[in-house]
Order: structure tokens, then sequence, then C-alpha cells
């Protein structure tokens, strides 16, 4: 079993995740249940947390992490994506984590290995266990996500954070709206994807990391424009539910994409966004881990 | 006791070796015979395939690995080879990997140090662990290696795994034909090294990796012009025994030194090396770890 | 609690440090004493022996050690310090060891998060792990430092190991002279720095490692010219006190602060305190782990 989309997860299985990385969440302290497992951490993108993240979840399930970054690889050496997991495969891995620059990469990878394999992050397709942990998150906040509305607003068209969490949240039951500046927007989106629209009686905001060279290509803006034009202050949260929550997956451009008042502020749960993405992988991994012994 | 040289293995423990590995390759998972002990892995030149061979060998051993590439290391700050050994010496680690652009460079730092080292190649003279898994393939795949004929055609004259198994295989019976594009091999090399001499009623082919920079520095040939003229197509590879296998260290150059077919073909035994690669290595760390205990 | 700056450890504490750590400098092999425990070890600055040491105390005492270089760090998205550290404290680590180019840096962490924070070494401000290792080293070489005197000689303006060492050695009862050359002297040295005199009589001498950047930049001195000059030559060790030994943080670039002869000599430590190293952040991890459980 991997766990490559959002799409190939039954509601049993997405219901079990979630209450496991919940009783994960409220646990302090490690485990030994994967004890003398070993999974591998394939990044051909960098990134701090969601590595960091995996190794911790293994960590505290008591399995070991063997780390593999894009500039220790064999592919500079001009080694085909297939012949790199057949490789990895061969070593027999418990599991392989992967997070890759092109769409699909998992998926292929998937394809010819034997043991589980989970998507990281693919290019701007998905990132399934941020859409968990962003569920976990709201799902604290509310009990239940059925009938909420949650606002994610920025970059949708090159955000896996946003197609994954699309997928997801209408399936417990949440209503999404998805917006941002015109040009940062996909074809296809139903809507005008008009920002204050979108956060109006909102139950959540989730914002999305904006990239900096996205602004000077395709908006024209300085950093500080963004902000008053885009983003999310205090006046654009006040149009949100009373009670509204925000979410973002970081790392944050304070100022850009988020105002500080409201990245530090009462209504949000980023921190917790994180404590739960560990607590999230935790129970992706068990879940794979056990049902390929 | 260290792991610099075929040279300084006894036959006994040759053949300890490849049992011993024999059995860790037909066992999945993990023991904790060496938990506790701690692993340097120290690469002076990246790798995909070798470093984490390594660290999934520890790892399957209960052992934990200590990581240090070269990106990272005081050797930038000026620090000599023998300084960086006695540093890493006084951490008091169980075994040390090396891997080092410099021929001898684990040989001078294992007659500085007190723990165990492992060869993990040094520049263009050896790579023993590589040489012992090819065997380890070789004897699942024949039972024995007496009398059997193994082709390794390539880069000779810069190969560090052909230096190895030159040394290794011939000690278990098995005659070894040299053989490559004749700026890359060595001067001294008895016999003409012609490749399709070499092939023809082998057992087995080895084919060796194919340095771009070579190609054009040494060779003059554009990627598709080595191929017809050193590498192994279906058609060399049918000159040898009917039941020949074709074996290659990786990572791959498809399409310069193999034919797809030939790589992705019935014959091919590349996955299992990669997977004896690990069983290998659990099988010199813990010869070596025991013998130092 | 934090390991930040030797200022904030008790005389108790100090004591309690050495002891434990002289325990494990005299013990071999490991314990689980924190299995389970998960430490990060976050470098702002490449180090090779001081994240090795940590990594190799943390794999002694049983615990994982998950570490982040810069260069896979968010902070080129231009994530700030507060935000990747309440990042990583949401993780839950049970430690976090830091080192940072800027002083302060991981006081601004420890303030944020709630497990231990361990000052690694912070800009030109302290390395107190350095300290209390130099410490142990000293008494175990002299039973005690009451009365014995220290000359610290080199680049005392940059160094954190010589401030940490100037807070420590006299609460041990050591007289502490600092010297070097006079561009790099802090403008507020008492006394005149003058390195002949610092090494008159000493009981030991610790050698501080220059950067070659500031060879040519603050002395206009080739390498040859900067040890005839400042550095630990034969003769001018021959002025310290018959039994005097001599340290340095490494590492060292030999032929410029100092000798061969004397580096390799009969009276350097510099192995021992490697060693010493690994034994002393195992008592600083046992005692701020402990404490915080």
């Amino acid at each position: 079993m991997d766990l490559l989309s959002i799409d190939t997860l039954s509601d049993g299985q997405i219901a079990i995740l979630l209450d496991a990385a919940q009783l994960f969440a409220e646990r302090k302290g490690s485990s030994d249940r994967l004890a003398g497992r070993v999974v591998f951490n394939i990044f051909y993108e960098n990134s701090t947390r969601t590595a960091m993240s995996f190794a911790m979840a293994a960590a505290r399930l008591g399995a070991q992490t063997v780390t593999l970054s894009v500039e220790h690889s064999s592919v500079k050496k001009g080694e085909t994506l297939a012949d790199t997991a057949l490789t990895l495969d061969a070593m027999r891995p418990d599991a392989i984590v992967m997070r890759h620059r092109d769409n699909g990469a998992p998926h292929e990878v998937a394809r010819l290995v034997d043991c589980p394999v989970i998507n990281a992050g693919d290019g701007t397709n998905e990132h399934p266990t941020q859409a968990l942990l962003d569920a976990l998150t709201l799902r604290q906040q509310f009990g239940s996500l059925a009938g909420k509305t949650i606002a994610i607003v920025g970059d949708i068209r090159h955000s896996r954070v946003a197609r994954s969490n699309a997928k997801l949240l209408p399936r417990l039951g949440a209503a999404v709206r998805l917006a941002g500046p015109p040009r940062l927007l996909p074809d296809d989106l139903p809507g005008g994807g008009d920002i204050e629209q979108a956060i109006a009686g909102a139950d959540a905001v989730m914002m999305l990391r904006v990239q900096r060279e996205r602004m000077d290509d395709d908006l024209g803006d300085a950093p500080g424009e963004f902000l008053a034009r885009y983003g999310l202050t205090e006046e654009r949260l006040a149009l949100a539910a009373p009670d509204a929550v925000v979410l973002h997956p970081g790392p944050m451009n304070r100022g850009v994409e988020i105002a500080d008042s409201v990245a530090d502020g009462p209504r949000s749960l980023i921190r917790r966004q994180v404590a739960n993405g560990v607590a999230v992988r935790m129970a992706v991994l068990e879940m794979l881990l056990k049902a390929s012994a």
C-alpha cells in the first residue's frame, strides 16, 4: 500500500489515519512499534519541516531513517529515476518517503518498488500528508468538518497543498473555496477566485506560501504591495466567521502573504499544524508498514 | 582488523564473509546484534548507493550511523587527513567506513586509528566490498566460481571495481578477462584487451561505468558512438556463453556503456547486486566489529 | 533547563557535569539511558567535530539525532529564526543543539521553545561545551585547576572558545591569561596580551585556531610568518612550566598557529580533548533531558 494521493485513500482509511494521528498527538514520548524498520527519506527538493517531520515520526516509532538529499545523489551522474528507484528498492527499505519536483515521480517509483511509497510532495500535484495534518488540525478545532467552509488563498495554480486539501476536505464534509491573485489561479477555476469573497464567512482561512520569484515574474509586485493586495491582514480576516481560525503550511513569508499580527494572533493554528504533522506521519508510517509486514 | 584491500583477506575470511552474507541475503528484517554500536560513514566523494548501503547494513544490525560528507568537513578549513582521522578516532566510533578520492587514504587512516576501517572506495585503487558483492552474486548464480570466466569491460584504467574484482575472483577459481577502449586500458595489461574477444564464451560480463568527462577527454566520442563501439549491446552479449549473466556496479549510463535491453534483460543481475551489497556489508561490519569487541 | 552560557551554570552544576563526564570518559560502550529520545542538531555553520561529537554523545546514550544543516533549511526561503525555532519546537524534540553565526541566536531560540537548548557555538560569543571539555581535560591532568595558570593564545577577539573558557576556568580556581596578535585582541583586554609573557610559567597553553582570511585581512602575514611571530613553537613552549600541557580546540592549522612538533609532542592533549568532548556532551544531554523529563 502506498500513499501517493488523497484519491487512493478510502473514507475508512482516512478515518483510521486521523483517529490514529489524534492519539499520537495526545500522547508524548516514543514507542518501539516499528523497531528494526528502516525508512528511506529521498528528497529531490530541499525541505526543512517535511523531511524532519518524517524523520521525527519514524524515530518516535523506533524506526531508523536513512536520508538521501539530491546533492549526494547519482542523479547528477545521469542515473534515471527508474534506476534510482530500483536501486533503492533492492536495498529493501521498509518504506520510501519521496519529495520530487516532477508531478507523478513518486507514482512512477511506487510502480517499480515493493515497499510502500509515501508522497511527500510532487511538483504542483499533491502533498497528501499535509492535507491530512490540516484536516486533523481543523477537526481538533471544530470537532467535525461537516458544514464548515474553508478558504484556501494564494498561489492555487502551483500549490500541491491546495490540490490535496481540495480533494480531502470536501470528503470530510467541508466546503472549500479557492482564491488568489488572478495570475496564480488555475485556468479552470470555477467562480472568480476573489479573495475577499472567499474569506467572507469562512470558518478557516488557509494561506499558502508565495514564492518570491513568482511575485516578480507573475505579479510585478513588491513584497509590501502583495500583502496589501492579496495577503491575510487583520482587516481581511475580520470578514471571516467570528471564531475563524488561520492555517499556513509554512514556511511563512511574514509581511507578504500573512501579516505578523495574524500569524501570531489568537486564531493562528500554525504551530499546532506542525505538531500534528509528526502525528499524522506516525499514523501513515504505522499503517503502511503494518500493512506491508 | 580492517578491510582495506582484497589482498589482506585470507581465503578463510573470504569464505566466512560470503557465507555470512548469503545468510543475510536470504533472511529479511533486522536484528540487534550490533545494538549500541556507532559507525562513522566518512565520504569524501559523493555516493548514493554505497553510503546508503552501509547505512542500511548498520541499521539492519541495530547499529547507528553518523555520516560526514565532505561539504561539512573541516577539510575545507585546511585540516590534514591525519588530523581528521585522529579526531574521528578520539570520538571512539566502533568502525569508520571511508570513501576518498586519493588512493591509499583509508590505509593511512587505518594506520592511525584504533577502530576497524572499511575502504568504501579509494581513488582508482580498490573497492573491496563491491568485489565481495559481485562474487556473492556470481556464486548465487553458478554455485561456484571455479572454472568460470568473467569478462570485465570498460574503463579498466581508472576502475577500483575492476581492480578489486581482478584480485578476488581468481582466488575463488574464476578466470578474469579485462577489456575496454584502448585509451582506458592500463599500460601493463597483458593481452590486447579486445572487448569482443573478452566477451566470447564468458560466463559473466561485468560492465563498468564510463564517466562522461572521460568520453570527451580521452575518447572523443559522443555517447551514442560509445555504445556502438565499446558498449554491451545484445549483439556483443550473444558472443558470451549461452547462460551468461550481466553485472554492473551502477549507476548505469544507459545507452552508453550498456544497452537498455541488456540492462533490463533476463540475464541482468544488476538489482540482485544491490541487494547483495547490503548483505555483504552486514557481514563485513559484523566480522570487523566482533573481532574488535 | 538550557545550556547557553557558562554564566547560567551554578558551581554545583559544573561539578556535577564534570564528574558525570569523567565517568563517561572512563567507561566504554553505550547505554540506553536516553532510549526513545530525539535530539535535533541544528547547525547554521559547518562543523565536523562538534556536530559529530553531539551525534556520537546522543547515540552512546541510546538517543537518535535528526540533523538539519543550513543548506537544507527554510532559512533560504526567508523564514525568520523565531519561526524556525517555533516550528522545530512544535515537532517536540527532546533537545535542540544549535550552532549559529550570530551571537545570541541560541538564546533567542531558548526563549521561544519548550525543550532544552544547547549552545554549540554562537558567533563570537560562547561555546560552553568546549570550555567544559577543556576543563575536564585539564582536571584529568592536574587533579584540580586550583592555582593553575592557563594561557589562551590567538584570535581572542573573535573566539567563543576563549570567551567561554575565560569564564569557566577561573571559577574552578585557575588564572587565565589572554594573549595574541595585537589586532586580534579585544579593545578592553586588561594588560598587554603579550604572547610570550602569557606563556611564561603557564601550566597549560591553549592555542586558538586562526582563520586564514583573518591572516590576510588583519595581519598581512603569510602563514609561515604567523608561526614565527605568534604561533606555538617549541621555543615558546619552553617558556611555560616544565610540565605544561598544550590544548587546541581544532581543527588545527599546522605550521600556522602551532608547530607540528608541538601538536604531536608529548605535552599535547589535543586528542584527549576530542574524546572528552563526547563525554562532556553525554553528561550535558543527560542532565538537561533528565531535568526536562
